[in-house]
């Protein structure tokens, strides 16, 4: 990992640089680690334009740190982010950068007051270079992705009437940890007949009926990097409606995964879903944008949605999941997590979208 | 719980009239929680010194908010803040409270750029409020904790050589999950024989050996609280070095606990401790602060370590939780889960620190 993080770490240098900085002091914890490896509650980065990057962690992550970047100088203190621009100021940086979306305003009150470098807010630097993944990044939501699908398929033969929207979201993440994850990227989705009108529904003690639609959002966390898969299943012979709203999202995903090729437009991909969810007469339920990028956060840049600027590019990771919700009634949801390429979309979660019927 | 938080947000207002702005912006999802019942990742609470409190959410979380603060106005836009920040304006508010310590420099300028309020940076005003405890929130806190009480016991006989780290931490978490918990209330840490040196270990592919101790930190979360709690128990007769340690971090933590009254300095509570473990002549060997409070976060305040000031009070739950660390050997750490009370300590969490010899 060594190499890969030195490679990133003068990749940000380039553009600090670029940015008329002496350095970036680097305070989000999810951009230290993509940096160094350094998985930790406390800790930030000093990487300047020219010139070997400073790790700062308190005394219970400098073993830790001591094993994950051993090629790092690493300075252990409490005050992190105080202690770098210290170190900052003493190598003679006149205009250190920091992350303007990361530190607080009292955070930055309380470094303007201590340090005599000028404070400089620059953008969000590191969350672009993240935007682009590398194999090694890829390979690993590549079995985040994997791990998801088989828990799918091992709890299906669960999702029958009678059975807890709970239980079935328990059964995911058990399932997930089983087949090797870290834990769940995020709080597990299991929204069963009228629930499913809610997109984030907490799994609760409602029992799946027949006639129900059920829709599970959930996804693995491995290596660091968080899958994120939405399914909608039938219980029983659906209902003509509900036949009608799933081949409708259905199409309408299916229409943004091939929309989602380099150059294009994010907003022109949440576009291809939204235009034939509206032309069927329920783009006022469609309430959510169609997707974000994953990686080592669950959303992250790009966002996809109806208002969203910039292009897609080869080797990002993002979700498409449109979705329709009726109230009282119920809703559908679909969604894969894939990665933009050249050629065609990789996708990632490769369980079925023909609509099941349980 | 409707009550409880309009309880809450009166308390709240008088402290914004007492600091002389027309209303606080609340903005971290923990703090809008508390105040409101929402649990949600976009949200921001509007509270008038005089008034009522309005609240804003995106599209995904407003039939949520009706069900959970109906009594509340709610203004469903994507832009929270701002949203809020043009409600101010628009209801006349001269000076507009923010948290300074949630608020990021990048929202502040956006904020800022926007609205014709004059924007002020208040202190943790609702931080504080959380910190001393209401029935209710104990009520949860003691679930939590009997939750965690409960996996322990149920994990113990799992606890033998060959059995790998990793696998009692997920044996941990399943039991709590069984036992009613929302999810694990953090990253569960197994640290085992040499490992037992790194306070923050995570558990790996390691089994567990004859002659180890083994240090288990975990909880549960229940209805949003947070339960913490450690054990390190012996594999087999434990040398008289292990025991050694082990009665002396035990008599620190008995120290601590017995000191964690109303009105004491939160150092002096530390000291109790630190001072048994330094004259034994381990004081380098102790890493980190005495303890924590719990509640909606796993680490909130106050902080409990021997540079940190601040009285105890009736109702404020905290971890007691030294430790000592010795590298290459192991160590040993005893936590509880407490609430201070006028007349004793209330342990939360029950679990005997009798030295267990498995």
């Amino acid at each position: 990992m060594g190499e890969t993080h030195i490679g990133r770490r003068d990749r940000l240098a380039a553009l600090v640089a670029g940015r008329d900085a002496g350095a970036l002091l680097v305070t989000r914890l999810v951009n230290v680690r993509y940096l160094t490896g350094l998985d930790s509650s406390n800790a930030a980065l000093l990487v300047p334009a020219d010139g070997p990057a400073v790790l700062a962690t308190d005394g219970r992550y400098a073993g830790m740190a001591a094993d994950v970047c051993p090629e790092l100088e690493v300075v252990v203190d409490r005050r992190a982010a105080a202690a770098l621009a210290a170190r900052a100021e003493g190598d003679g940086i006149a205009r250190l950068g920091f992350e303007a979306h990361a530190l607080t305003v009292e955070q930055h009150e309380e470094l303007a007051a201590k340090t005599g470098v000028r404070l400089a807010g620059l953008g969000r630097l590191v969350e672009e270079l993240r935007r682009v993944k590398d194999e090694e990044e890829l390979a690993l939501l590549r079995e985040a992705c994997a791990i998801t699908d088989r828990a799918f398929d091992a709890v299906l033969p669960l999702v029958r009437p009678g059975v807890t929207e709970r239980a079935i979201a328990i059964a995911l993440e058990r399932r997930m940890v089983d087949f090797g994850a870290e834990r769940p990227a995020f709080a597990s989705i299991v929204a069963s007949g009228p629930n499913g009108a809610i997109p984030h529904h907490h799994p609760g003690g409602r029992a799946v009926e027949r006639g129900d639609l059920v829709t599970m959002d959930f996804g693995a966390l491995y290596g660091g990097y968080h899958a994120d898969m939405t399914r909608t299943v039938a219980i029983g012979e659906p209902a003509s409606w509900q036949r009608d709203v799933y081949d409708l999202v259905h199409r309408a995903q299916r229409a943004a995964v091939d929309a989602a090729v380099p150059g294009a437009e994010t907003r022109d991909v949440d576009a291809a879903a939204r235009t034939i969810i509206k032309d069927a007469g329920h783009g006022e339920a469609f309430t959510h944008g169609l997707g974000h990028g994953v990686g080592l956060e669950i959303h992250e840049a790009p966002l996809l949605g109806y208002d969203r600027t910039g292009k897609l590019m080869d080797r990002v990771p993002i979700t498409a999941e449109p979705g329709v919700y009726l109230a009282g009634r119920g809703g559908v949801r679909i969604e894969d997590t894939l990665v933009v390429r050249a050629d065609a979309p990789e996708l990632l979660t490769t369980t079925t979208k023909d609509l099941l019927v349980l």
